[in-house]
């Protein structure tokens, strides 16, 4: 069974980001992270072992940067741990999804993966191999 | 500290997006429920400890249903589970978040109030106290 490890919060301030979202969830952040391959710049709060993903954008080409301008900051994706990222691809394959981007650096450096969120009710899902 | 309880998904069609979940998530929902209070009928899926809810309007005047129209389907709303209800809303006020909706009955009876997205980077945030 999948295991959710991640909410992604798209962010136009992550400093300002943070002391917000610090004072809803009562405590600071665990991790600050910058993710060069994807143009932005992260930090997380772990709550029950799952995290809440807070990203800003450090470059105008990110997909953060164009998910902020078209929609506005907001619930960004939902990211579910799997055992293996290839056998998980194929599986969806066969049921007929269609994978955005493959095995591309997430933070911590897992594997990640997208599913087209045009064939899931708009909502952008990952799959991330933790253990890599 | 506080605990994520779900990530609510607002759907047009229940029965389509849970089949289509079920495949995403590899198993079938852990429970269906009409809220009537709320106008929507919900399934959750549990994974390791938190719930992914797929929420369908059942009536035009929802805000499930005003979402849809505005956003079209998506990442609804983050809910974490709180102690004590009152004693959120008053530490939150008291940090100058203004509180949407109060004590109204979510899905499993429980008492959640909203703060408002204007806010929180145009996040809908629940807190939920379950136990009550």
């Amino acid at each position: 069974m999948k295991k959710i490890d991640h909410i992604a919060i798209a962010v136009k301030n992550l400093n300002q980001s943070q002391d917000l979202f610090s004072k809803i969830l009562n405590k600071d952040p665990d991790k600050t992270e910058e993710i060069k391959e994807q143009d932005v710049r992260v930090c997380f709060y772990k709550l029950n072992n799952v995290k809440i993903e807070l990203v800003e954008s450090i470059n105008k080409k990110s997909v953060i940067s164009k998910f902020i301008e078209k929609r506005g900051e907001g619930l960004h994706h939902i990211s579910f741990e799997v055992n293996d990222i290839e056998n998980e691809k194929r599986r969806l394959i066969d049921l007929g999804f269609e994978i955005l981007e493959t095995s591309s650096k997430g933070a911590n450096k897992t594997k990640v993966c997208f599913i087209n969120p045009k064939q899931t009710n708009g909502v952008l899902i990952e799959m991330n191999e933790i253990n890599s």
